[in-house]
């Protein structure tokens, strides 16, 4: 696996390095690529890794390009890694027809349907992902990792740590789609993606019909969403849905609603240094 | 004045408003966008004004979206102006065939070759820009101000500012083209937009000729290079040109090499707080 990764870009950045790689990946059964921004440090020394999940549209790049993380990422010796939101170039007919389906749109499940199953972004992020940063990057501890994403992504990094609760150290969102099952995107990804004869296979990936199930052990979730977010007002994101499934178990929702703020990167931007401290905090507790 | 003005974008970020603009340019008769970063604060405040000038390929929104800045700002209650890199939508013939000539590369001058009259970047960003942003908006003091840049937009600052002492209070430049006037990107331009009869011309838009030139009041000039630029490498920056230029006479130029650091926005993020800290500084005494 090693010798199939390939470092396609490096910026020097904050005083470490963001670099972008690509590989064949197994699950998804093509080209991926993805970044990794390592922080200043030395050469000994093993960093936590935050996952970044970025939201419809996106790439491995925007995060990295937009949000400003870096800069703190390297004052708390963190890496980020950002992987990219979908399968790309499979030329799967109709996979670039819609902005919100497809290409950049994986939602972060694994498809069952025939036409789409390489759409495995599930696997690819928890555990292709994982392993090939094991496998390449001494330096990097994926042992001690967390999970956090916008829109779609944020979607995907609650649904991802609620199913994998050991597997991350803290989870947070920004306007994440909280309750897919119940809105248009997801209703629409969800049809193409996993069928729509059995919607037992949906909740599987509703962050509020998994919050509401949720046993495992104490989980902490913080949330912040944009009061002026144009998706919050399309009834795409449902946060409050996802705070009323929560408290029925163990899991401690913080839904901030950030009056003013809309859903772009502006807003992520202004909030990433909050969530990344408290990510860091929890790495290395 | 004030009507001709059309807000066409509005983002809430650190606190503050990032608004996008649109107006009837008198100086190069288009439609011209540029941007500006609001800082929190009281409705009766009065900011200063930080310009941003951009490289060539950007627009207004480049700076705004990769640098990092608005979170300074807000923390020091300046104001950032981004202006656009060219005019734009004229149909010039040929004004798109490359990415370092015409459109988003005006270069900051005011163009003498008849094909390219509306090319008057420098009367735009000195004069008619700062009247625009007097005229509209009461919270901004435009007559403390300050400008700086990336490239061309470096190129543009320090020529901005040599030949304007009294009226920015601060400059410095990223990676700056130093010395048009002998440099391939330079020479282009200047052959386009000024003809290549009187090189006189040319030495009114070259920071190096200009330094050597300078004999207004003391001024210091911060530049910021990155070591592993490959503009750099290629000659088309000469930082040293304008240093030794600059030993002649009243400016203080501190050249700062940035080992490892390349062309890009992440290199400008790195050192973008340390360079609005200098500007404030100095807006603000």
């Amino acid at each position: 696996m090693a010798d199939a990764l390939k470092e396609i870009g490096c910026n020097k950045c904050f005083g470490g390095f963001l670099k972008r790689y690509q590989h064949q990946s197994d699950s998804v059964q093509c080209t991926m690529k993805f970044q990794v921004y390592f922080p200043p440090g030395a050469v000994t020394e093993k960093f936590p890794v935050i996952y970044w999940l970025s939201g419809l549209t996106c790439t491995d790049e925007n995060f990295m390009v937009k949000a400003g993380a870096q800069r703190v990422a390297a004052e708390l010796g963190v890496a980020l890694i950002t992987p990219d939101t979908s399968p790309r170039g499979l030329n799967v007919e109709g996979e670039s027809d819609s902005w919100d389906f497809g290409v950049a749109a994986g939602f972060y499940l694994n498809a069952t349907v025939e036409k789409w199953k390489n759409w495995r972004m599930y696997d690819y992020v928890t555990k292709e992902l994982p392993q090939v940063l094991a496998a390449n990057f001494p330096n990097l501890d994926t042992s001690r990792a967390s999970i956090m994403g916008h829109s779609m992504g944020g979607h995907g990094a609650l649904t991802i740590a609620l199913k994998n609760p050991l597997k991350y150290k803290c989870v947070s969102a920004f306007a994440p789609i909280c309750h897919p099952i119940n809105c248009a995107w997801g209703q629409k990804a969800f049809t193409g993606y996993l069928g729509a004869e059995d919607k037992s296979k949906w909740e599987e990936y509703d962050a509020t019909v998994l919050v509401e199930r949720y046993n495992g052990p104490k989980m902490d979730v913080l949330i912040d969403q944009g009061g002026n977010d144009q998706f919050l007002k399309d009834n795409q994101l449902q946060p409050e849905a996802f705070v009323e499934a929560s408290k029925k178990n163990n899991v401690a929702v913080t839904l901030r609603i950030q009056e003013g703020y809309d859903h772009s990167y502006y807003f992520i931007a202004t909030f990433i240094e909050d969530h990344l401290k408290r990510h860091a905090r929890a790495l290395f507790s």
